[in-house]
């Protein structure tokens, strides 16, 4: 394909869409032929495309392209994204590309990686717009068209001092409802009362403050209001999405990947999986063992066996509902601790409700299951699903919501979880609710 | 607290923060209150401070205060956020507010509100800045100093046709860099290969663009490219977040609420609950009915019974893991339908990996477990483990495959969904397992 098309036809192409469009039509392409293709275009238009190919396209290019060229492109990119990509690198391949790129870049890159991921640090980046405190309107518009190519966005203006202390912010939007009074002073118009967010606050809590507060970019301080970054609504938005993934693996007992499911290895992955899964199979081990201590009930009325999946998944599912109610509720901060009594209660209503629902269907089953003795024999299952749903709704709620008491995260309160505990319980309530209505079993 | 304060000190109180701020420091206040509060700012404050309460008490605010007042706000709110709360009044309040608002607002309201929940066009506002493409750049800033008070964004300046077609997009960027320039034309430097997306849109469908674009707003135009509103970065971050509930609730079998969860009556969350609770009793009365079909071999090796909650939660938990990561991989994109084959031979792989593991921890426990006649007969555990495992990571990867390539959306494959189908075939390979080692039991 890159053989019939002339130079300049490329040049053209690169140009002519939105960089994030390039990418997407180019993403089939080897390293090799993308590499050629994007040597048409200049040099801001190629850091721009490659900005929006995938993590793994990004970490193809750099490690089999000429390093030279590689280096200069480095030095190009936003500092976030430049070290969201270099931290994947193989070691030797970041220290070489890092001795290329001028000492700024490369400083600006050791500042930007020291900050674990999923704290603000980490998604911040470095190059905002400054001005003094001192410009006028006039003088800020001037300054800004001169300058706006360096940064992210030019939609909100730090108004720093001299020692990187942030004072205050100015909007794009003031300068421009400014411009009646050109002559005013940045001091006179800027914002004061500014929401910040520090370098190793989760990044949860900042997304919480921007979407809160509609903002375009909040700035990230030190002690003393030193300014270190922004992060901008575009990577608010990645976080948004990585977190909720986050909290869905979480809710489905997978601890967070870190990665894309296909870019993480069957070993990771089933490391991530089986440390719960074996939480969970000795969850499911004191079952047995509950049912190994009723098993003279089983064994004198053998009918109650076919019941126990039907038992046990009642109880689970309306557990996890309640669970995944109370954890998405807890994570939007729809409800908070406060209103633990009125989720309680709420929770518990449901499962009454849900609970003879499912008894009344129940009772239908068993007066016509082989073996039930009596119309009263089958009251058992319904009497034991009505309990064992109402266990369960009330289990699902009050363990997220212990969860968020203690400091721990309520995501972790997974639907699996939750299941495998009122496992045990409705086993419980089960046999003890047969021994009431069938009498003890003799014993033999 | 009110009489304390005099009113200047309140006037203070309310323009000195973010209004985001104001408003949660007045959360705590009647309605009646928080009313005699905000009459004390001036209205463009009063309208910011009211639109950040929470929907309860900015519904509570509209049904008890003055019509009249109560009027003037609604009529100054963002269009967007006047649809999200007119929406939720009482049929009668709502139609006594519209006759008082002026027609425009009227006419915009009624535009607004045809399009359905979960569309662009139910989240677009109708408020943007529009240029003529004939304006210089130093025109357009005159033009943008003077209106912008009535724009959500002016950051996206939109260049229509005398009819309203979409013809381009400046930049308040471009402007401000534009400013050595000022005499060039804003057809010269606008933007046209624009990313737009339809009013019927699904709003997931525009959260992908705008997040893989990272763009600060996207336009929403019919047929032909006529202009009827936009969507900004703030409204995208509470669809992502909106979006991510819906599909948790979703993955945790319950329907999406459409409305925060105290909100939500206790009888409809039960209706949305319950349905999913009914179609999980089916599966789980199938798997009373495969137990019952074999009574015999249950009677005959009674311990076999305590382990049936094992086989199948560990079966269940592994599918719905499954489930889990495949349903979050195909939502963000990270993986195809393309990837189908990858994706069954990685689960296969896991599957080998976890049933391995959780073979040899059931082994060990069967063999010491009362009843157990045998080492051969305790492999019967370990065998069925194995085979559950395997079974229950390729459902909960398979089946959400097959609902995406059915066009249906595969977070309806929720965790105790894929658990209660593999609960049935869990129970089967479970009986099969124990006739294929021990032998077939007698009939009696």
């Amino acid at each position: 394909m890159l053989a019939d098309i002339n130079s300049s036809e490329l040049g053209e192409f690169c140009v002519a869409l939105h960089p994030a469009r390039t990418a997407e039509f180019m993403e089939g392409l080897t390293a090799d032929e993308t590499w050629q293709v994007l040597a048409f275009t200049d040099q801001q238009t190629r850091v721009q495309i490659f900005s929006y190919f995938s993590a793994e396209k990004q970490e193809e290019i750099l490690s089999t392209q000429d390093r030279e060229t590689i280096s200069v492109l480095v030095a190009e990119m936003a500092p976030d994204d430049r070290a969201d990509i270099l931290q994947d690198l193989e070691p030797q391949l970041l220290e070489d590309l890092l001795n290329r790129i001028p000492a700024e870049e490369r400083r600006d890159y050791l500042r930007l990686s020291q900050y674990p991921d999923g704290t603000a640090g980490a998604v911040m980046t470095s190059e905002f717009a400054k001005l003094g405190a001192d410009l006028t309107i006039q003088q800020a518009i001037h300054e800004i068209g001169r300058q706006s190519e360096e940064y992210e966005t030019i939609y909100y203006l730090y108004v720093l001092d001299d020692e990187d202390h942030l004072l205050g912010l100015v909007s794009a939007r003031q300068l421009l409802e400014g411009m009646r009074n050109p002559s005013t002073k940045l001091s006179d118009v800027m914002e004061t009362d500014l929401v910040t967010c520090a370098p190793m606050e989760d990044q949860e809590d900042v997304v919480d403050k921007v979407a809160r507060m509609d903002l375009l970019a909040i700035p990230v301080v030190e002690d003393e209001r030193k300014m270190l970054g922004i992060i901008t609504h575009d990577d608010i938005i990645d976080v948004v999405q990585e977190e909720a993934t986050e909290d869905a693996h979480q809710m489905g007992a997978v601890n967070p990947l870190g990665e894309t499911y296909l870019r993480t290895s069957v070993l990771t992955l089933s490391w991530k999986r089986g440390i719960w899964l074996m939480i969970l199979f000795f969850f499911a081990l004191l079952t047995a063992f509950a049912l190994e201590a009723y098993d003279n009930n089983l064994t004198r009325w053998v009918w109650l066996v076919p019941f126990i999946p039907l038992v046990i998944s009642s109880g689970g599912n309306s557990g996890s509902q309640s669970a995944t109610l109370i954890i998405t509720a807890l994570s939007r901060g729809h409800i908070t601790l406060n209103d633990w009594l009125q989720v309680i209660l709420r929770e518990l209503w449901m499962g009454l409700l849900l609970g003879t629902g499912l008894a009344i269907m129940g009772y239908c089953v068993a007066v016509f299951f082989p073996g039930v003795e009596s119309l009263h024999a089958a009251l058992v299952v319904p009497v034991t699903l009505l309990l064992v749903v109402i266990a369960g709704t009330l289990t699902g709620s009050i363990l997220p919501l212990v969860f968020e008491r203690l400091g721990l995260d309520p995501a972790m309160m997974s639907s699996p979880f939750v299941a495998g505990i009122i496992d045990i319980v409705g086993i419980v309530i089960y046999m003890n609710v047969a021994i009431w209505f069938l009498g003890m079993p003799p014993v033999n």
